[in-house]
């Protein structure tokens, strides 16, 4: 799950404990291999904010690897996290073309709604409830020390914490739970955000269970995060206006591209620590033509910026090009936009409501 | 609302803002008379937790301004708060029998199904969703030092505070608002209980309305609560065993006021101040017998404490007769009451399917 596509792919990781993280790409790994031998055993929860069109940043951080799994046969819960923008006037001002916008560009790369369920999480109450019983099973001091709340509050752009933000790490849990899935997509900074969720299944199924689990205690699936630049050669943001959106068309691209940062030595190469901006233009590309960063320096060799900058541009467009266009033709009917929201709404809902009478008879509440 | 039935009607009141009080005061006068003028301009929501049998400090504190209200003809939702009893494992592992002796006192009384709402917080996920954007309009420092969080913090018995008790005002104002209540009916010491739900309603109404009000911001309803101490002369509480419950037979009833704490003194007279233990034992004789205290103290004279205990027993349990006969025999169809709050938790899933759809619309959140 990335609550924050703005921020999450091209960031600097936090300093992550080296040991935990070096036992979660193990166990990340073997997890793929179970994946490929039996999808079916695997549910995945994910999803983003509805703060703005999707860019490649979020496609190579985290959107391409949700449609893989999704191939793979992997069952997919894509959660649209409308209320966390509530706090955010700009989105919450037009929720609606947001809510779109985020839909059209998962539909666009991809994730198909006959086998995954797109839902709005303010469309599902069940869901939503089950926000109280998980909030008697964490304390106020845990949720003071968790890193995502801490995370809220250093990407809200707001003084005051509200009630919403600092209990984000339960309706989190609500999110990943009410559909029992797990699995959850995470890069290396978001791996203690899970945390508090697995906590929660586990004391819901000790304090509950009488002996089985309710819930599972979903695991993390570490994916490599490739480290692109915006435009300007700081993290991409959609504020900045520095990063190649997956709805923009072919011109508007070329032109983002042509005003690239680059530096002024004419012969191309890939090296991130001196040449950052140059080396995160080649990885563009390579990530586009499946080829490696080296490759595409090789290709270019002594051509110069506006050489490399064309093989960009290229390769984005070429790449994007039927993501573009599946893209527009969903946006030509929403009606049936509306129509797939409905479905997974539903879908969701149908999910909510059975875990929830499920936990209402583990708790005695099934009068 | 009355979230504490073990404390709150026999307590002594927290010192209140003398000025505040004075105001409510004046303005419940006011009320009382619009509720006679015009009795369907109100809603009231009202409720207890399920943490026992009902006595009678409950039954003069609130029980009986309930039953009063409603026979004026003002729509009663009467909520019994089962998420709010998840941290007492006592109560939590016997929910389902707390429950139903809850909706047995309620019927006993009279509260009348056909016309009030019973039903149960846990029953309805759209009230609960609501917690999540009234989360989004209260910060944590607003919680941190909110008398309902402290009050909650004082009388559960364990150390650590959980994220349920934290946010319990909160889901105060979901339960008051999910059904649009203008009216709750308070103690003196539970005035400043509204004040985040009047504040979330007002932020709301500011924030989304668009100039018209989603939410009424609901009033206090100040009612006088009896000083009836229990039996050892210390406040009634249902571990201390000190209290007639509604549920009692007669017998018991005797038993329990025979052992009732007086004093040495033969002759009667009703002087709560330096008489306690006596003055409580005639308030509850003469609420029973619709007199004054004193009227019940001239009638017992000179003939001491044994006299005193007799007069007191025959006036309870004459009053309770009628109340016991009616509990019995909704106690012998299980099936009759499992009925009722089926019916009751439908139509507040109705009113709150209604509200959540409202407040979507508001949020610009109906996809």
């Amino acid at each position: 799950m990335n609550p924050h596509p703005q921020a999450a792919p091209s960031e600097a990781p936090a300093a992550p404990d080296a040991l935990g993280t070096c036992a979660a790409r193990a166990r990340s790994a073997e997890l793929e291999r179970l994946i490929t031998e039996d999808p079916g055993r695997f549910r995945i929860l994910t999803g983003d904010r509805p703060t703005g069109r999707l860019h490649l940043g979020h496609y190579f951080g985290t959107l391409h690897n949700r449609v893989r799994l999704q191939n793979l046969g992997v069952e997919l819960f894509v959660i649209i996290a409308d209320y966390q923008v509530l706090t955010d006037r700009d989105v919450a001002d037009d929720l609606r073309s947001h809510v779109d916008e985020l839909i059209l560009d998962h539909l666009a790369i991809g994730v198909d709604p006959e086998r995954s369920t797109i839902f709005t999480h303010s469309a599902v109450p069940a869901l939503n409830q089950l926000m109280l019983p998980f909030l008697s099973l964490v304390s106020v001091a845990e949720l003071n020390r968790n890193p995502t709340v801490k995370d809220e509050i250093a990407h809200s752009r707001q003084s005051a914490v509200s009630g919403l933000m600092f209990t984000y790490p339960v309706h989190q849990a609500a999110d990943i739970l009410f559909c029992k899935a797990n699995l959850v997509p995470v890069g290396q900074d978001q791996l203690p955000h899970l945390e508090v969720t697995r906590a929660i299944a586990r004391r819901f199924n000790d304090r509950y269970g009488r002996g089985t689990s309710v819930f599972p205690r979903p695991e993390a699936l570490l994916s490599e995060v490739p480290l692109l630049l915006g435009t300007d050669g700081t993290k991409m943001s959609k504020s900045r206006g520095n990063s190649v959106v997956l709805a923009a068309d072919a011109d508007e691209t070329a032109r983002l591209l042509k005003g690239a940062k680059t530096d002024s030595e004419r012969h191309i190469t890939y090296d991130p620590a001196t040449r950052p901006e140059v080396s995160s233009l080649l990885l563009l590309a390579a990530l586009c033509q499946g080829r490696t960063p080296e490759e595409v320096a090789a290709g270019i060799g002594a051509a110069g910026s506006a050489a490399l900058k064309k093989t960009v541009t290229e390769a984005v467009n070429e790449y994007l090009a039927p993501i573009r266009a599946r893209r527009a033709e969903y946006a030509r009917d929403r009606g049936e936009l509306r129509r797939i929201l409905r479905a997974g709404n539903e879908r969701a809902n149908a999910v909510a409501d059975a875990t929830l009478a499920e936990v209402r008879a583990a708790m005695s509440g099934d009068y």
